[in-house]
């Protein structure tokens, strides 16, 4: 069995959606891997990670105001007063789209569908720089 | 170790919420496998997969009453303008409830309670053949 | 290869967001894995488990009103009519936040970021006494 943990850095803005697939295939083609799955996972509690079909569209338009419709930026959530800072909207999006997410590989490849990308969330409110883990096993 | 991938397939209608659990068991039933995992996985962007008590008060009403209200079927997405198609809603909920999940495996059997069970749900707006994958690791 | 299965029990009250963290880092201790994953779950169908920074106004505040917003405790839900309960809104929360949530393990420890914890959601009606698994590979 091989268990890899391979990483990449990501400079990332608020509201950012990320198209991540390159970066993960990447990974996968640098680890002896042919059948396994990857944890793609970024460590922190104002990001998510989630499946999309990566188009302006969904990316720039619909998805940001589907978050800002279920958890929206402006209200001074109880999470400001403990802290000082002005993100609870991040962390109410981190909660319900984890930064976790499992994908079986096959004969070393991704198994993805042909319009399904693998994004990265920036729900915070500040520029990152975030650290993306693939954690591989097979 | 092993490592095993099974498939199998669903012919879906638009917002059907199928109980897949026992496709999950025979694929399990198949494999060497007495303690690890599965990820139960669709490639795509229009699916999703999550557990529920399978029974029609949920699967019928109150699960698409509630998707209606979060990501509802109607308003002309932005995705509409990029493809002509009329499928935002189904992207948006497969955004949220993506088609990946992790179940524990135990003395080799999947480890569910009473009442829970693994469902696809069809976000899609036509009729879909779907392919599910099991890939077990153990 | 090492697959080992952990267990560790929590008495829950409705609405509890619970820190389980540490729970999961003890059981970590005690299994032989330096580098690997491990799945967080419970068998059930009215829990949840996700990430979120511990802090009373979120755990106790926001979120609840989130949950609140999204998914009501409240209305009479179909499904109180199949079986006569009342936790429709427990069975919507757990479909969304589903009970299942990979980490990867670096060293000998699970890959968290520093104010990033692993909850365990009660989303049921009543007090319960709720078995966690933590199912190790690596």
């Amino acid at each position: 069995m091989v268990v890899e943990l391979l990483e990449f850095s990501l400079t990332t803005h608020p509201n950012d959606i990320l198209n991540i697939t390159d970066h993960v295939k990447k990974a996968l083609a640098s680890v002896a891997i042919s059948n396994g799955i990857v944890v793609v996972y970024m460590p922190g509690s104002t990001g998510g990670i989630s499946f999309v079909e990566y188009e302006p569209g969904l990316v720039k338009t619909d998805i940001p105001a589907l978050l800002q419709k279920l958890m929206p930026e402006g209200p001074d959530y109880s999470h400001h007063q403990t802290w000082g800072d002005h993100n609870g909207h991040s962390h109410l999006r981190s909660f319900l789209i984890p930064p976790s997410l499992s994908i079986p590989i096959r004969d070393g490849h991704l198994l993805l569908g042909t319009w399904q990308q693998i994004v990265f969330c920036e729900f915070d409110e500040k520029p990152r720089t975030r650290t993306i883990y693939c954690q591989f096993i097979g």
